[in-house]
């Protein structure tokens, strides 16, 4: 069985794995990723290698797909920034890589790669067109568009944590103010949370806070699980906030499907009631409809779903990008 | 010369005109419309067949494109939603004219119709990627992606007017709240004037409103371009409005052109200051810069630029679509 390689590259985990053209994971690697990036680049090439060479008696290794976090130059294969990957900036990455295996490699946004892998196994397995929503550190997302990664004009597609649910909210790193990204990621969550705990309004999390917890998502979860109210509101904003946005998507766009991942949408009890509430309130004509998990969708109404992927999502993707392009070149 | 006859229903006018492969308009018919469907039908099919006839000798008739204002269910044909066109609700238009005509003809959104205008022979022709906004009295928009119109799973994309840029903002027709159309269109203009005038904070619109004047985009125009204050701060509201909307799109589309038409775009020089400064600080990475009319765009930049085909982008759009259709069917 022929195979490809995807590559997982994260602010702390670096992981790899084989994947055969049905989407089967044949055999992984984890590896924490050494703060250091050239020592990063060589261990992830020589795992690539070993890997090539185990598998070399079952079949061919076909191509390489990486996934990084950040904003790619797609020409230069150049990170322009990275903020969960210090040092990284302006790092001719994919150069880097080839120039140690001695082939191509496809190299890819993070978000864009989880956005093909839920495309391709998880959620979203039934569509065409979709959008991947990532919810972690920040709000990331991927755009899938006739079965491909839509990058736009430069590569910036996607950067749907950027859209404005809140127009004198909280300030963002990108320069604007009120961004999804303030309300719905996992740094949203402890903010709001610190913020509740310090108006007085949240006994519960400041207890929380006292006893040793950092507020993170996970904490929270279980406080909303346990009735606390601060809690449980917080999740609800974020739910609210995050139906802007895709209430937004869905009025432009029209896409049959948008996947939720990322570590912040295991707390997905907790935002996705009030989101599909909002969602129904704002989304032009269709109705916001959760469907079972890899359901087919009813083309009539807007899927709003779960990433069935997990931590996979964008490994698999990365594995998906070589197979897609070998796909382009054929029908060309 | 061979040609195709564009026609564009509007709600009180109906403008028909053959056009050539190279985009000229080799003739046109206005005719204003009769509020009664099937009389309005027949008009334009007469005007069609009469159009064709008098240009036979020139060459043979390609293909009929219509663009209708509202909500179309593209597979069966039929107007679901039309505000503009009372009356047309749930009628079979595309069936009635091929019916009377003996001919397939092509249906379109009239948003949808006037970007593929703007992407053929105007402001966004040197691009296969770009988003029309059209700001009349609701603000309706038209994806272009590959040269071809972006329908989404069931043609309903493209309702960018519909995007949320005031959480609890204005009360919208479409259910949600804050949606741009309340802020930027001719209506929304209106609406805004009128509360200045009730607040007692705008003596130069109240005398204007006494003096008979409907406070339209026109007349709130004149009035910013003599310093009137409150009438400026209407546009620069509408101006920001438009930008969060912008933004958003342009963070998750990363097109390289909008371009902006319709009625109110006349007011271009007092919205367009404050839209851009406003898309300038909420814009992930890149500058809104506004290029000359149809100057090439650099592809590093955003171009937000005003529609160059005033009325007739929807008219020349829609003689578009037939072509576009023989083309996919040459191709595939």
């Amino acid at each position: 069985m022929n195979f490809t390689i995807g590559v997982d590259l994260g602010g702390t985990n670096l992981r790899i794995a084989a994947v055969d053209s049905s989407g089967k994971v044949l055999e992984r690697v984890n590896a924490s990723v050494v703060r250091e990036r050239d020592a990063v680049i060589e261990e992830m090439c020589a795992a690539i290698l070993a890997l090539a060479g185990r598998l070399k008696a079952s079949g061919q290794m076909q191509g390489i797909g990486v996934g990084v976090p950040g904003i790619i130059d797609l020409a230069s294969g150049m990170l322009h920034e990275s903020p969960n990957l210090p040092g990284w900036e302006d790092y001719p990455v994919r150069q880097e890589i080839e120039r140690r295996l001695g082939t191509r490699v496809v190299l890819e946004n993070d978000a864009n790669a989880a956005a093909l892998g839920e495309k391709w196994m998880g959620a979203a397995r039934h569509v065409d067109d979709m959008c991947m929503v990532t919810l972690g550190t920040g709000v990331g997302g991927g755009i899938i568009l006739g079965g491909q990664i839509w990058h736009g004009a430069v590569g910036m597609a996607g950067e749907i944590g950027h859209i404005m649910v809140e127009p004198q909210g909280a300030p963002c790193g990108c320069g604007s103010r009120g961004c999804v990204e303030q309300y719905a990621s996992a740094t949203a969550l402890k903010r709001m949370a610190r913020e509740a705990v310090a108006a007085g309004t949240a006994p519960g999390l400041a207890r929380a806070l006292k006893e040793g917890g950092d507020l993170g998502s996970k904490v929270l979860f279980d406080l909303a699980a346990q009735g606390d109210e601060a809690a449980r509101e917080i999740f609800r904003r974020a739910g609210r906030a995050l139906a802007m946005m895709l209430a937004g998507l869905i009025n432009t766009l029209n896409l049959p499907v948008y996947v939720i991942g990322g570590g912040v949408s295991a707390a997905w009890d907790a935002f996705a009631p009030a989101m599909m509430e909002e969602v129904r309130a704002r989304s032009y004509v269709f109705e916001a409809t959760a469907a079972p998990e890899g359901q087919q969708p009813n083309h009539r109404n807007t899927v709003i779903v779960k990433a069935t992927l997990g931590n996979d999502a964008g490994l698999v993707g990365a594995a998906r990008l070589p197979m897609l392009v070998a796909d382009t070149q054929k029908s060309n």
